[in-house]
């Protein structure tokens, strides 16, 4: 324990915004994944300018950094493993600063969750989009750090498609401001972009400017079940040849709809090899209504045994509450699990999926597959119990060979949920050694002495 | 003359595609501007291996290197401006490599000209969205570099939404594939938003890979005629807060519809402060023509004096001739133009539009305003006669008020066409000094000796 620095952060923060005593560092060790660690100090500052003093005296210090929001994330990013480390919590920074309403963004503190923050502008007929699944407890800071996906990112882009302008406290503990108040901006570098799924390895994001849309008026939603998984995927690219753009297209396997319905009873298909979720949604409640009509048509002509088109509000909270189930219905079926987001060409569905049952096949635990269809960007969730240690063994190479089928088809590691510590032994095989190398020269071009956020992201060098 | 690297540089490209008489060289001196520059030698390879080997040569004979399209920038970043450049032109890598109609991508070379990719695409079906006004000489590799955008970049978004990865020549001559074939990727750096919009000075874009839509089916387009501004601005606001999201929402002020009308006599209204052009597209005619009508409905409330919706091809054509003449007219009005494109928060319009108007009186020469209301993003144009050097001297400190007015407001010197160097000395003043260091450093980071388009986009130091 440094002394002397817990000292110089009771002065910048007050003492109560620092954590030393082993019960309290220990809620700041985890994550949404099963990765586990312990910081030495964790520090609450509730302004940009006490962010900024912390991390010159860490650096100062010689202590490194691990920037924190809400603990969602699944890539074990912002859990510290190293010893000696200090957690810089954001969750005190939750103020939403300012809603413009004429120019349709937000100006916000990174510790505000994300559906508070969808909650405030919706009151004023506004709409921020991006909708991970952790969006009730994840805070904007977090999603923006991982450049978070969801559902709706089909239709409306992923978190950095919402990024106007960052404030970013910098690894010598200097504010850099990002970006601009306009919807367009090229002067210069796009460094909103670079700090955007940065993972707090090149600053600490402490304030954000956020794109807004009108709030759609009216959603429909439908579910439509296959025999097969490869009508599935042929209707979804269908769906989006005929210029359809839902919001959503969300595909289940039939593992996941058997975890789901064993768990929650929802009235879910378990005979069937798959389903998607198909909703669209809009200003006009009539062309919206036709969108939903059209894709429930392509789906049939694709081998769909049935849609159904939710007649109202309940039978669309429903649908959705399936979806939305998928986490604590794995978590009844095993009591650990790997989930992944691999992403891949839209048409290699069929084909990862396939590979994916084999790997399943091959090592004797289940994998459920869900996901966001439509970007390709799907879900397999290794189920085990971490405490028997050949199981935990086995999904390790598990998650190798999931990763291996994902680029196997052109795909990629993750779609949103980041690299953190988890994919970072995947880098360099789907990037390749010169890309990480590029990527290291930024990293030392910003953090020479590597103090914000090391180990994650990049693969351990010499290993 | 560097004998010894025009001897290198033939071997690799062929004698043919290595330039360096006066005459031949010349035809590589200017852009879109009124900035002329003279290259030492030009250089036309037809691969990525090519331009590879051509900077590794150039490297070696400390030779630095200014990559071009067909040279039809507005910011003078593609004009050779340095005694002793080298010139990499890449209007010879013109082909389209792949398109993927299931996958709705494009793999492309970078000299591809963005018409002719559009109308490629379009045969199947897809559809390129960004559109620049120079699209039909316009490289997609200048796009790219600009992050250019263009009128359906409010719905659709700019260059930079559009890149899925890229294929970049570091100025070591190393060849790094950025991005993935997939819709979604998280892992690592953005470096393909960081290579975008870097105008030629962090690496050579040699071939990318685009995201594609599905081909809107029909369009609708209206001419909205005010007599106040400020009415114009507020339907622009009114209309997308309403949840319409029309492709395009362009204006043109008075001085602007004048220069069109005496040029071209297309039967513009000439006694109006300004028009907006709206057009609403989609895959549902009758949706497509209920927004349109709502956007109209809009327009009309909020003070439009008449809203002519084009009632057949031919007409929506010729509302789309006016907006697409502005360049030729303005060049009948007077021998020189400067053409900005500030970008402001949208309802700062009626503000930025006031003082533009101020200067112009306060100087006495015209400006012309028309641009995408709809991104705040506005052209003012500049219209003087280069030959009068007192004009000349008088152009140069209206565009430095020109960029104040925009800062003043909230907004940015460049929306879509890039720094270069035309804004390079307004570029601290934008972004403040921190923003420009840390640029710097990725700069250092990626090109050490400062071998790419040096002196573009950074402002001098010790000046």
């Amino acid at each position: 324990m440094n002394n002397a620095l817990i000292k110089e952060l009771n002065k910048i923060v007050g003492r109560e915004n620092v954590l030393h005593t082993p019960e309290d560092l220990a809620v700041y060790g985890y994550d949404g994944t099963f990765v586990e660690g312990r910081p030495d100090l964790v520090v609450l500052p509730a302004s940009t300018e006490q962010v900024s003093r912390v991390v010159v005296a860490a650096g100062r210090a010689h202590v490194s950094i691990v920037p924190r929001g809400m603990g969602s994330g699944l890539a074990a990013g912002s859990v510290p493993l190293q010893t000696g480390q200090l957690v810089i919590s954001l969750t005190r920074m939750n103020h939403i600063l300012e809603i413009d309403t004429a120019n349709a963004w937000v100006w916000t503190e990174a510790g505000v969750v994300t559906a508070d923050l969808q909650a405030e502008v919706e009151k004023l007929g506004l709409f921020y989009p991006p909708d991970p699944s952790s969006i009730r407890h994840a805070t904007i800071g977090g999603n923006i750090a991982c450049n978070a996906g969801g559902p709706r990112c089909l239709k409306y882009g992923v978190t950095g498609n919402y990024v106007l302008g960052l404030t970013v406290v910098l690894a010598d503990g200097r504010i850099l401001e990002t970006g601009a108040g306009t919807i367009k901006d090229v002067t210069g570098y796009d460094l909103k972009a670079l700090f955007t799924g940065s993972e707090g390895t090149l600053g600490l994001i402490t304030r954000a400017r956020l794109r807004l849309v009108a709030k759609p008026r009216c959603a429909q939603t439908a579910l439509a079940e296959y025999l097969s998984l490869d009508d599935a995927s042929r209707s979804v690219t269908a769906i989006l040849q005929a210029g359809i753009v839902p919001a959503s297209l969300e595909l289940m396997d039939q593992t996941a709809l058997v975890c789901v319905e064993e768990a929650f009873h929802l009235g879910l298909p378990t005979d069937v090899a798959a389903s998607l979720i198909i909703e669209t949604d809009g200003a006009d409640r009539e062309a919206v209504g036709r969108e939903l009509e059209a894709a429930a048509g392509i789906c049939r002509e694709n081998g769909a045994r049935l849609v159904k088109v939710a007649q109202n509000e309940s039978e669309r909270a429903s649908l959705w509450k399936a979806r939305r189930s998928m986490s604590p219905a794995l978590a009844r079926r095993a009591p650990n699990k790997v989930g992944e987001d691999i992403t891949v060409p839209r048409s290699a569905i069929p084909e990862v999926v396939q590979r994916l049952r084999a790997i399943s096949a091959q090592y004797g635990l289940p994998i459920a597959i869900f996901g966001h269809a439509g970007d390709g960007n799907l879900h397999p969730n290794i189920l085990f119990d971490k405490r028997q240690p050949e199981q935990w063994a086995t999904a390790e190479k598990m998650v190798a060979e999931v990763f291996a089928a994902s680029l196997a088809v052109g795909g990629t590691l993750s779609g949103e949920h980041g690299v953190g510590v988890l994919k970072r032994p995947y880098l360099e095989q789907a990037l390749g050694p010169l890309s990480i190398e590029v990527q290291r020269s930024i990293k030392r071009a910003l953090d020479p002495e590597n103090l914000l956020n090391p180990g994650k992201m990049f693969p351990v060098q010499n290993p």
